[in-house]
């Protein structure tokens, strides 16, 4: 097991990577504080791993909660029905939530336990490569908007995030590939030898090789937590984490949640900005090439939405939380390895970009 | 005018106090960061005071939702109006959002900034004396669930508050005795000599005489700006803020949100935590006279409502944010001018109150 620790002052924590991780009970059990515990989980992972978990929870009052599977169900509708168990079971603002799930579940289960009485401790299972190297480190939790993805949320850190490579084994292909576009996001914005091992070993990763999959996790989430440690609410630096996002949130309100996975969303943003990058001279076609080459090989999708035209993405691109007074900023890279931070683009050129990209 | 500081290191902000202030333009329009505003105030208070507000905003995208007026429209469906508002006109995380109200406004209207893109600025403008001595300062936020007040929310602090005295000489005199509820208690809990200043003056108050309004705001937003100072996340001190409430959220909550206002319910509340410390032998019944007297010479109830009983209340006592493992813990007095941190108290002794006292 590797342990890892994000570094917040007093709101610092440890997330811990390995296998047969979930059977572990003193690692979950040792940040728990009280005797009541409430499960967040949903549909598809509770016939899977609810027991183990459970079993590692001997002594405890133990409620759960199952929601259903997808991004189209990360509403405030399903945050309230946390709230009413939680009030129904009379708990305190010390008992603790549990979000056992991907990236959907941690979210939610995350912005339950930071509106919670004005907050209750929460812990992280993520079981999706998404939620493991990304979306269950750093503290972001929160629900989508009709109109806008993740426009409702809190910044709120868990107690600790217990990141099994065991539950991957269950994890369907579409769902893996889709957590690799934030795995190779990493290499695009901070770490060029990531990148470069990425290119050379990405069939290694689909292939579900143990070794690449730890090492894949591990290195996704040092560099999470150092960019978060360095900037926890996103005043600077924590932005670039979102190379690809601004069009790929477009894609997923613009399509309706669920069409896409958001890591396949991400995929075609990070098309986007590479071709917008280039536009502006900072990267070359052959940057292009590469990028969009190992997007491929990862088994995600590069190509456009076809039913979204160019006003219906500014439209959607208009709402987003790097914007500053209504205007859009992106994040976009300056060469394989380093991404800007949060840049305002001429609307004509963005909108050549937006006619132009075919993936 | 008198300018207070609540010091939170770098989420610290001023509390302005005086007469004239909404007229005031460079006062509010210093905080504001960007060219987009939204004004959340309520039906009661926007025919009085928007127009005085809009005018001091000249040269600002201003959009306004009014809500209704009452504790029981605060609740999250009311804040989803907010969040739709503020996505419909693309707001950005820079924008600014101003709560005109009572203490109903501000609880939602900072709830809503707390979680719109994980937080942009809000600025309150308190118009009751409860929202100016109590609900404006120190960020508590958030709305009600059906089984319980305040459930859901976040700590968020404003930008500034503007307590303008002025506004007050609309304000109905059951909303000016409701707030005195939250004075009285500053002087029970942490300042003895403003208690018995209460107790020679309060005719003067409830006379509306500007110079005593005026310091029984002051007053009271400098014991609550050292309390949330000292103890920003309610770890300890924060707590004795809760004198009554425990009591008085039941109340609330189970005669259905609005049938007391919050302030009448802490007065009551008030009366049975005196009950009970005077029954573990820290306060005496000629404490318990004085502090009844003075409830009730601020034209405060202090007897329990009619409908609920001993079980009731212990039920939704249950309920609280003080509890630990469900566990009822109480505010009571060592002494008029000193509370205890949350106790523990026997569910027979608890009950013995609730059983026997008459108001």
């Amino acid at each position: 097991m590797k342990e890892l620790q994000v570094a917040l002052n007093d709101k610092g924590y440890p997330i811990y990577i390995g296998t047969g991780l979930l059977r572990q009970q003193k690692l979950l059990v040792n940040h728990i504080k009280s005797k009541q515990v409430l499960i967040v989980t949903n549909t598809t992972i509770a016939p899977l791993y609810l027991d183990e978990v459970i079993q590692c929870l001997n002594g405890f009052q133990v409620e759960v909660i199952e929601l259903p599977d997808g991004e189209e169900y990360k509403n405030l509708e399903n945050v309230t029905k946390i709230f009413d168990l939680l009030l129904a079971k009379k708990y305190s603002r010390n008992a603790t939530l549990i979000a056992l799930g991907g990236g959907v579940i941690g979210d939610m289960g995350g912005f339950a336990a930071a509106c919670y009485q004005r907050g209750m401790p929460f812990i992280q299972i993520p079981t999706t490569v998404l939620a493991q190297v990304d979306s269950s480190v750093g503290g972001k939790t929160g629900v989508n908007h009709p109109l806008g993805k993740n426009m409702i949320g809190a910044f709120y850190q868990p107690q600790c995030v217990i990141a099994d490579i065991d539950v991957l084994d269950t994890l369907d292909d579409r769902q893996l590939s889709a957590g690799l576009a934030e795995v190779i996001k990493y290499g695009l914005i901070r770490d060029l030898e990531f990148f470069e091992w990425l290119e050379k070993n990405i069939t290694l990763v689909l292939a579900r090789d143990k070794e690449a999959l730890a090492y894949i996790i591990e290195r996704s989430c040092i560099n999470k937590a150092d960019v978060v440690a360095e900037d926890e609410f996103e005043a600077g630096i924590r932005a670039t984490l979102n190379l690809g996002h601004t069009f790929g949130h477009a894609i997923e309100t613009g399509m309706g949640y669920g069409e896409y996975l958001h890591g396949e969303a991400v995929a075609i943003g990070i098309g986007y900005a590479a071709d917008l990058s280039e536009r502006m001279g900072w990267i070359t076609t052959n940057d292009i090439a590469r990028i969009l080459s190992l997007l491929k090989l990862a088994k995600l999708p590069v190509a456009p939405p076809e039913k979204m035209d160019v006003s219906q993405f500014i439209d959607l691109m208009a709402v987003d939380k790097k914007n500053i007074d209504g205007k859009i900023r992106l994040i976009l890279l300056e060469s394989i390895g380093k991404a800007t931070l949060p840049v305002h683009i001429e609307q004509s050129l963005l909108e050549q970009t937006l006619k132009s990209y075919a993936g």
